[in-house]
């Protein structure tokens, strides 16, 4: 198979992950006989610099012609805490997913037996997790009517939705819930807002058309409470922009291997893959950073945008494998040799 | 001092465990020289069955005549997974908290040693937790306009906040981090909302007026990451409405003494107090529920709506002495005897 990628590297420790995972891939793809052909494109703090927008026409062009995108991580600390920047790497991401369609986020969180010691929770809470989010991605307050009024003395921000975008996310979480468990858990805040309530009413009349999947319906409050409590309680989530940009960043750590956890974009035509965790801008350039979440975000691909399962299962495993052999950065060292980012990536393409 | 305090029970579990909160506070008052006149009066589910109404008139003119307000707990399952019940508990709750004006919401989130092995964290991680959350509670999106449009196709929230109303809640969090470790964390989306970044604008305004006082900014959903990494990292948190109600709940569990955890709610003129959990309608009327975090809510009533400390310490004292001793209900009993919630009220009261 002939597999286009638009390569986005973007800012911080962006770049030095997205490597490792090219190495892996390319090995994976060599073995089972595909040909990878790469189309790096620009975006973030480093596509400010370069072109003055954190989403260059170019970088969009890149990524509608190929079969897939596989993104590093965006950010930079001097954009931070500067409330009247102009122009912002996240506007990039922001602007990319609306273009892109990138309406499905995919956050799954599961355990690694030989990490489960690094999870900030007790053994027996966090033992058998493995549920995963489909957060909304292109609506709610991001997309909203937002500005000021009253000579600046008033601030708002508009949170939309229309039944057509909460069914076609819904839907893709029944979907997945048939693949898996059969659970599905609607997350809300439908005793406030009308669009929770929109939600709901969305999602109730879905229920009919999957009979076997048994739904329920959770305050975003209380589902905050429980990831912490019994994760393992979860199997699929669903829920709108902004509550999932929260859960499904607690549920990353709740594991213990937030380096470790990959995630998908799904669009219509085009989807994205990246890792959960930030552009850790005090990492970049020291080869330090972890590159399993990249890693793992590429086996994603493979099976998510390529239907190529084998090739999904190959990388899963030489990751595995590199965890149970101790070849991994100093964030999973306790102790040991710690690798730097790319001699684990050299390791795993070695490996596969 | 006469004291004057509206007493608000409300549903489920509310009742019995108010009345544990009034054992302990007229055992204190009688110890003290103080005498207590309370005015129960209707709220919540029991409201509605009652008058029709989940926060009647009388209720109100209750609480305004009253130099406090003690309340239980609302809500009940009756009402749930009914997104066009027309009247609705939680109603109630929001009409209170803006006719009485009650804008900032302190939630503590503490350890009590002799409970630390019941937090879904490991002890390294929550040992030395003592945080406390000041969330806005009379703005933002709970009550910016909403509603239906397209045919009932499309259904939106607004979030709105004045400088005012930041302004005032930022406030009391600089007054409060200046009474403890003049550290103040600012919780926000600023790089998505308007909103936030007026939040921000706001509190970095107020800086320069209490210098001693060392600011950090931080993403809301970093925050839910790092309140189960670190919670020991955070002391005093500003946030507004939805992130506090979502972060308040979260940060409730992690030091395994939800049942314990007290709050207020401070308004210009009137103060509510009331413990965190909710209504627990499968525990009512059976004399099981822990009172705990309601007798605590009364000590902080004493504390900061009278001034009164060493009638707030006396209450703290006898609680740490029940746990001590194991005078406690089933959920904290760990294999030993179980008392009644109000076998807990009542040897709280006679040990004052
Ligand atoms: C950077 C930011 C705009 C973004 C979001 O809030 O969606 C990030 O937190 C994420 O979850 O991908
Ligand atoms: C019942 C509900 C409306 C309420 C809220 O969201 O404020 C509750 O969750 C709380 O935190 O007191």
């Amino acid at each position: 198979m002939k597999l286009n990628i638009a390569l986005l590297a973007g800012d911080g420790i962006g770049p030095e992950v997205i490597n490792q995972a090219v190495k892996v891939s390319d090995a994976v793809a060599s073995k089972f006989g595909h040909e990878i052909s790469w189309t790096p494109a620009l975006t973030g703090a480093a596509a400010i610099d370069a072109v003055g927008e954190p989403y260059p026409d170019e970088t969009h062009e890149a990524c509608v012609a190929a079969d897939a995108v596989l993104f590093g991580a965006i950010g930079h600390p001097r954009f931070d805490n500067d409330p009247s920047a102009k122009v912002r790497p996240e506007q990039g991401l922001l602007k990319m997913r609306q273009k892109l369609g990138l309406f499905a986020n995919v956050r799954p969180t599961f355990t690694f037996p030989s990490l489960i010691e690094k999870s900030p929770l007790k053994k027996e809470r966090i033992e058998g997790t493995d549920l995963v989010f489909l957060r909304e991605l292109t609506g709610g307050i991001y997309f909203g009517k937002r500005g000021r009024e009253d000579n600046d003395n008033t601030a708002y921000d508009t949170c939309t939705y229309t039944r057509e975008e909460v069914e076609r996310l819904a839907k893709k979480g029944f979907e997945m819930a048939m693949q898996r468990s059969k659970k599905l858990c609607c997350v809300d805040k439908a005793n406030v807002l009308e669009t929770s309530r929109l939600w709901r009413e969305t999602v109730q009349k879905l229920e009919k058309d999957y009979p076997e999947v048994e739904v329920s319906y959770e305050f975003v409050d209380a589902v905050a409470m429980r990831l912490v409590q019994w994760p393992s309680a979860y199997d699929v989530l669903i829920t709108e922009n902004l509550f999932g940009d929260i859960l499904t960043d607690e549920a990353s750590v709740i594991s213990g291997s937030m380096g470790l956890m990959p995630s998908a974009s799904l669009g219509e035509k085009t989807s994205l893959f990246e890792p959960i965790h930030g552009s850790y801008p005090q990492a970049a350039g020291k080869d330090i950073a972890n590159p399993l979440a990249t890693v793992l975000s590429a086996a994603m691909m493979f099976e998510t945008a390529f239907g190529l399962k084998d090739e999904a299962e190959a990388i899963r495993e030489v990751v595995n494998k590199s965890l149970a052999k101790g070849v991994v950065t100093e964030d999973l060292a306790d102790g040991g040799k710690a690798y730097k980012t790319s001699e684990v990536g050299n390791w795993l393409a070695e490996n596969i």
